[in-house]
């Protein structure tokens, strides 16, 4: 491929200044009598000579093309394993390769062109086969579209008058949604949040306002002392969500987990008893599909069972495992969700939407709503023309909210239900066969027995020259420092990306997890070499 | 401007269905001998025929290039005057406009390029030079190539490890803003937050931690009861923060605001003065800098006396009026602003920056990190090999976080400082000819005297029929059915947006705000005739 612009005096030029893959277009004037006969004015322009511009049309088509070749050519880079995944340099290097700083006057186009270059040239390919450093990897080529829809559209979430098809479409995913929990006919409540964190969140919240909803008004001084309980691999944002809504880190009780990380229900409901005795209210528990590090799926059936006797609310964390509800063959791990009150679910994990996609399916219709409402006038009029249930801005904690439905909605329509679930039970494939090949390998240690129940594969390398170490202490302080001296030679060659990390008295451990729909066999294969070559001398 | 694209057979087709604005490139194949021989196969083909299929590089970019080619023609035909700003369907008829439910099957891509096109054609033109309706309009070249940009790179901002540019983009700009804010060498905090709700939650959250840290673990119940003081004008997020805090909606203290919207100092003295003699702990009092109806400034310099006087934390709520910090010649309506302790400012409203982008700015170092972290070892490992303050993660209450920095940066750099000043400038203009033009006129009344402090300009539409009604009560009843309906007609038209309100004992008015630097003098007079046109029967 190879973009040529002409110059006015007709000759051919290179417009591509990167060097990147060529691209395949001629651009013709509409006002020329030739192709080729195309001018390089962006160059010599600035942002006030696009539109509103009055006669900014075709120099914003103009801009906005050669931005978009620029995007073109870095995704198609991006999923080539002859690239690097990053080109890493320390902050402060980084912060002398380009002039970042801020001016006073405007600059040209030309020198927006080369920012974005810039800015793309030092970023992490995060759609690389190879990228699989955080529970949201790859890139989907329909979700991007729809993302670049949605920023076109610039509109926001808070009322139908303002976002009419996004409104709907939300409207028709939660409930599809909550169909597929299970929940009789979709009904419930629900709604996109900027992440799993604040969706956990808005669940406490929910479980709070539902047992005590005089909380609203009078704060928490009107209620006795809460707890909530979840697991001691859960995710940290149940103990943030505790420090902001005011109750406090100190109640919320982890619960022990098993050798493979999955909450254990008799010591849920001895921690229940013991806080009751001591005259605190158990008002929430918060149980995990997919933690963060091991994968594993807390017991629903069992912690439902207990959350009944108890009358306490059960939310399901289900940002990273929730996903798995689209599938037939691996659903059966979350059996037990349809009996929580709520359920967190991230489609920008598991299922590849661009960043972010995060819901909050809830049971009980209206709580959200007069939990969060406050009924401002200047936007929530109550003498609209239009059906007002559609203007659901004031169940939210925020007031303009992103539309982050447009991308999950139409990634679902170009896949359907069933391009999710082969897209999911291929990277549970993938990651099984890493599993496999690991578990009995030399130099391999499993940090805990038995299949991976998600995508999560947690294992130690061990290094030649620790793997026959007799001293035990002396070898776990070895090789607590073998995960990150191997990920930063990762970055440094830029060959890779996988996270590690310590977790109870665990040394530092590799976590991979495979959520990126462009990873292979081959790439797996590569991982475990590549983990071999690099670590080879430590 | 035209598309074609070619069929196998050679034959030019319109590849555009939607009738909207030609565009003027030939695709031309890479593979093929001659021009104009492309083929229609992205009609043919379904999503797993794009990347990171083995041969999906020629089928994704000819896809994408579709999107791209039906959002430029949307853009071009958003700024177009002719066009109507929406094309309004009642909630029930849209939803059978079209077919949205959600399908076990694939759809072709031709059935995704369809959905897109029906998505714009309901979607508001929000770039258009005649909406009015929220703080936030208009569509900036720029800012929405930055936009589609952050989708391709699609990364998260909670370390340097995955967002290395955009981190640093966050650092640069912050502290820029911080600058203009007036704390010294832009020393401080901050953050990019899902909106002004958000950023406001975070400074009370502040506030609280700074006064009391122990709440953090041990929750309202180890404080003395906390209130806050604001005006009876803020925005509606400080109580519905106080809600989610636990701190409650009656510990938010309303305090009392002159004729234009201004909170008056000594009814806050004295509200302060009355909750300590009740034994209550004054925390936190959120001066607004620009409020939603009126555009009010509180006088921040008055406040400021009062906070310190009683050792209280002084937050700025200037997500609609921050921005005017950017313009020598309305930044002295935010003067004290610098005194203040944190002041939340969004770039998306009157800086037009795509939604969403807010920004949180704190003027104590530190304090965001101790009060929100939660030290998770599988993110924010410590033994990792480049400078740990850039993994800026752990002080959000989100874990992921959207990319929100660079679409701010990318306009800054396009514009300077001076570009933003001048179209910030241009927006009060706007106003200030409105407020001139409807003062006097006949069939109007102004819901405040004098002129407006910021782009709102708050009136009344009298319609014949009314203005000379000599019963007062029946006046106002009737007055306040005028502006939803001169609205409902304005959306079914789909010529204009407005918004309107009730505020207090006033009955419904039109609240016109400038912040689309689309708009010119033209479209106020615009304005003013369609009200007139769509009311004079009422």
């Amino acid at each position: 491929f190879v973009t040529f612009l002409c110059s006015p005096n007709n000759e051919i030029q290179d417009w591509n200044k990167t060097g990147m893959e060529r691209n395949d277009r001629t651009y013709v004037s509409r006002n020329m009598n030739h192709k080729c006969r195309c001018f390089c004015f962006i160059y010599f322009y600035f942002f006030a000579d696009l539109l509103p511009a009055s006669d900014g049309d075709i120099k914003t088509m103009t801009f906005l093309q050669e931005v978009v070749d620029i995007l073109l050519a870095y995704i198609v880079e991006s999923f080539d394993r002859e690239t690097k995944v990053i080109d890493f340099h320390y902050p402060n290097e980084l912060l002398q390769m380009n002039n970042w700083e801020l001016q006073d006057e405007p600059a040209t186009l030309d020198d927006i062109l080369i920012s974005c270059r810039a800015t793309l040239k030092y970023a992490i390919k995060t759609a690389h086969p190879r990228y699989f450093n955080q529970l949201s990897t790859g890139l989907d080529m329909v979700g991007l579209a729809a993302d670049w829809l949605t920023s076109t559209a610039n509109t926001n979430m808070f009322t139908y008058e303002v976002a009419p098809v996004f409104v709907l479409l939300e409207y028709v995913t939660l409930k599809k949604m909550r169909e597929i929990i299970g929940w009789s006919d979709g009904r419930g409540d629900g709604i996109f949040s900027p992440g799993g964190a604040i969706s956990n969140m808005y669940a406490m919240l929910l479980a709070r306002f539902k047992m005590f909803p005089e909380v609203k008004e009078k704060g928490m001084s009107s209620v006795p002392r809460l707890v909530a309980f979840t697991s001691e691999h859960s995710h940290f944002s149940i103990k943030k969500g505790a420090a902001a809504l005011g109750i406090g880190t100190e109640s919320v009780i982890c619960i022990k987990a098993d050798e493979s990380g999955k909450l254990i229900p008799a010591d849920l409901e001895r921690r229940i008893l013991e806080a009751k005795q001591k005259g605190f209210v158990p008002f929430f528990v918060s149980a995990t599909a997919g933690t963060t590090v091991y994968g594993a799926f807390d017991p629903l059936i069992a912690i439902s069972d207990i959350c009944r006797k108890y009358n306490i609310w059960m939310h399901v964390d289900g940002a990273w495992g929730g996903s798995l509800l689209m599938s037939r063959r691996h659903r059966w791990k979350l059996d037990g969700v349809e009996r929580a009150n709520s359920v967190t679910w991230n489609p920008h994990k598991m299922m590849s939407v661009p960043l972010q996609c995060s819901a909050l399916l809830v049971r009980e219709e209206g709580l959200m709503q007069n939990c969060n409402q406050m009924h401002a006038c200047y936007l929530f009029q109550q003498d609209k023309h239009y059906d007002l249930s559609y203007d659901t801005g004031d169940k939210a904690l925020q007031c303009g909210r992103h539309v982050d439905i447009f991308k999950l909605w139409l990634m679902w329509r170009a896949k359907g239900t069933i391009g999710f679930e082969a897209q999911i039970d291929k990277c549970l494939e993938l990651s099984e066969y890493l599993y496999n090949k690991i578990k009995d390998r030399e130099g391999y240690e499993m940090v805990f027995d038995g299949k991976p129940q998600h995508t999560n594969v947690c294992f130690w390398y061990l290094p030649p020259g620790i793997r026959y170490m007799e001293d035990k202490e002396e070898k776990k302080k070895h090789l607590h420092k073998v995960a990150p001296v191997i990920k930063a030679r990762m970055m440094e060659y830029g060959t890779t990306m996988v996270s590690y990390q310590p977790q109870g008295d665990k040394v530092n451990f590799f976590r991979m997890v495979i959520s990126n729909p462009a990873a292979t066999f081959e790439d797996i294969d590569f991982l475990i070499e590549e983990i071999e070559r690099l670590g080879q001398d430590l």
